[in-house]
């Protein structure tokens, strides 16, 4: 394995996916825009679903599962949501193959499969869940309805970035069905909260909270709330949203209750998810020119023992000691791997779980054995420690939540200096090509200037920070009066 | 709810469905053979994965995730395979939809969009994953490869039943690479005992592991283990499968590795699956005229707790002693649901749980209170007993136990009256038609016979048991030699 990568200075992006796929998280597929989540990636993922699934159902949230394709006709009920949509679908049109007769071990699609209406594969299921919503709801009593489902969904992205922007994505998204809007905005801002001490806590990944301008809205949303992390390269990336739905989706499939009092209206409306984009997130925020770097919380590894011999005695020596420490450390619920293949020299290996982010690795040689010692390095700082052996689990235990802080520090020092308050459209240019980052500039509120500060510097409003200070200001653009800054960035 | 369900003897194919619906387990869809996995349900499909999740892990296996589509070129590479699933695939043709312009606000295939090369959804994963192999593997050092994926799948059955036999399913596919011949068939018979072991200790239900004939075989397979189970309509159900794929796809997909002394070998295949079918198999296995019986180890609650009272009084005294053994019986790990809903009945809650086969139901009421005991009625055997309150968490454990051995047993029971050995054809016939279940006979072991057989009496061998006796005996149709009985039975 060749450790070196490029540098983020160096090619920005290259590292990225160097990091990607040198770590063996990921790799592209034969299939254009799909990626193939391999087993380390995918022990990541295992490890925010379950978290996540667990922040769920202690909200009230059960999951169930609703089909991959939705017809044609349900699609297009709700006219924005399908409309924002409707260029990135992929559609389902035949449902059969048969013999090439023109290519003999060929196939071809049988032209008297045709389907009478195409079927679109899932972008996101609001339509197909709705259409069954209808029927589950009659009453008030039959509300709220609150329901999660982890599922594949499909855009058909024309440019792709494993993890970031990939056709195929792995996501949960949750639908909810309320009888009053206020409700429903609770319920909104509920999982806006969730995420963000999801991310922040687990992740590592400090954010900001804040709701969407109407052009960065979901599309069939009246407000969608969203958290806004920014990656090392000055780049903004939304790492989840909770979109207030109101009664589009009610009206476009008909879905009404009795109220208490026997009126019939119209039900209040949710949707939010988040998707594996979250680890192109974590990735860009921790990671340096080593290699991948991994908050402990969501570590496959959390340590690695790598031992240290020459020879069958020495090596029968440090075996038994490692194997003794694996099972302290397993005892105390950290997963632990012990690193015993004979055919790689330490050096190799060090290089290998630094690469993979494993948050701390502890070398034993004969040394230490002699000295009852230990040496430990944290994969965050790169420092290296020499630890009495007795007291291996107490340190691991400490050090990982350590680690684990030092990760959110650091990543907040970071956004915390990159996010510049600017108050001409001049500085605000120089300091979107020169220094990127999050800028805080007060905006007059219209569509047109959002419009045009993106067409001047490629920055878009970001969000309307939820914990923003109210004061009066002048549109860094227009000049326009203003109440309340919003962040502006380029974005992933 | 009306909790009447039409009876097994009425219409076995009514009462099921009566089942999976009233019980709230799933539903149809809008889109054709395509259904909707409800809370209740996926709640049980999600203990059964968590369960199967920790098998796998614990035989060394990790989960990755690989891409939705095959593009038509892979899918067609293995022959055998592609011939098997082309009569019933999904296949996307498009990637955008745009506005019809003869219809406002709707949206039609955009023509412009058409891919250059169709993709099928995955009806299974084989070919996209030994295509990735293919990469992976140069020498022995990287094999084998232990990789599971949860995913769905999407074969176009014409026709179609809740959970038995849906267009999309929900499943687990693993997909194993070996250096030898003898290692892939030991994997092959390790996951085939995975499977034996979770479908009888944690579903409760008996199956016979057995091989499959080659007209039963899955298409590219060189041998599929499996095992069977038996409903109690009398016919078979295939409740898992995993198949020693030899050298086929290392050949169709060129996927060689370098042995120890240099030489480049085909690498050795296997793949096992099971899927949300299952879900139908423990519904068909357990459930009688009430309605849904679970067995205590996947029952999303094990225990409900349904309070009795008049009045605010005596509701407050009895709500305080429900809570207390709910935390009581939680604290033990036992999921346990209080049913404080005061809007229903107390016999209305009855019926309801009955129907949704909550294992053990506990009343309280006011004599209870006085008394301090309680009523515990059992699902499976519908029996009531009264107990001392402060037993309630040992006997509560002791009877969830007692439930999971007795549906085991019962199911066995009504196995083992229901497999017949049979000696000659007309007997063949009678029971086949009359009695149902499996029938042991002898065959010739050719695919005419068992052709023959398949067309007069709709039976098909489900298996030819691993554990079956040799025997020298005469094939019940054509009278030729035979060493071993084998199983027939018509099938889901």
């Amino acid at each position: 394995m060749a450790n070196k990568i490029t540098t983020r200075d160096t090619d920005y992006s290259k590292w990225y996916n160097e990091i990607v796929v040198k770590a063996d998280l990921a790799e592209n597929s034969a299939v254009r825009g799909c990626m193939i989540i391999k087993p380390y990636g995918y022990a990541i993922w295992e490890k925010m679903q379950a978290e996540l699934d667990r922040m769920f159902k202690e909200t009230g949230h059960e999951n169930a599962y609703f089909p991959l394709f939705v017809p044609k006709s349900l699609f297009e009920a709700e006219e924005k949501n399908a409309k924002g949509f409707a260029k990135e679908c992929a559609v389902v049109t035949h449902y059969r193959l048969k013999n090439d007769e023109n290519a003999p071990g060929k196939l071809m699609v049988d032209p008297d499969a045709k389907l009478e209406e195409e079927l679109v594969v899932r972008p996101t299921s609001e339509a197909v869940i709705w259409n069954a919503y209808k029927n589950w709801i009659q009453s008030y009593r039959d509300l709220p309805i609150l329901i999660n489902q982890w599922a594949n969904v499909v855009r058909w992205e024309m440019r792709t970035r494993l993890f970031l922007r990939t056709a195929e994505f792995l996501w949960q998204e949750g639908h909810t069905a309320h009888a009053t809007k206020t409700e429903a905005i609770e319920e909104t801002k509920l999982m806006n909260q969730v995420y963000t001490d999801f991310v922040q806590n687990h992740m590592a990944i400090p954010v900001i909270q804040g709701i969407k301008t109407e052009s960065e809205r979901f599309a069939g949303a009246e407000e969608t709330y969203c958290i806004e992390a920014l990656m090392q390269d000055g780049k903004a990336l939304q790492a989840g949203t909770s979109h207030f739905l109101g009664q589009n989706f009610a009206k476009a499939f008909d879905v009404k209750y009795a109220t208490a009092e026997g009126d019939l209206e119209y039900v209040w409306a949710t949707s939010w998810g988040v998707s594996t984009r979250l680890i192109g997130a974590l990735i860009m925020t921790h990671s340096d020119d080593n290699g991948l770097v991994l908050p402990p919380k969501l570590a496959p590894n959390q340590v690695v023992i790598v031992p240290i011999y020459k020879g069958e005695d020495q090596q029968k020596k440090v075996v038994e000691v490692a194997e003794q420490i694996k099972l302290e450390l397993s005892n105390r619920n950290i997963r632990v791997k012990f690193d015993n293949r004979d055919n790689f020299k330490p050096g190799y290996k060090f290089n290998e779980h630094e690469l993979k982010g494993v948050p701390l690795r502890i070398a034993i040689g004969p040394k230490d054995i002699e000295s009852g010692t230990l040496e430990v390095a944290r994969r965050d700082t790169l420092s290296k420690s020499t630890i009495l052996r007795e007291e291996v689990v107490d340190y691991v235990l400490d050090k990982l939540d350590q680690i684990q802080k030092n990760l959110y520090e650091k990543a907040k020092d970071f956004r915390d200096s990159h996010t510049t308050e600017v108050n001409d459209f001049e500085s605000f240019k120089k300091i979107i090509e020169v220094k990127g980052g999050f800028i805080s500039a007060h905006w007059d509120g219209t569509i047109e200037t959002e419009d045009a500060i993106k067409k001047s510097t490629k920055a878009t409003i970001r969000c309307i920070p939820l914990k923003g200070i109210k004061e009066n200001g002048k549109c860094v653009y227009t000049g326009k009066p203003s109440t309340q800054r919003v962040l502006f960035a380029k974005a992933y």
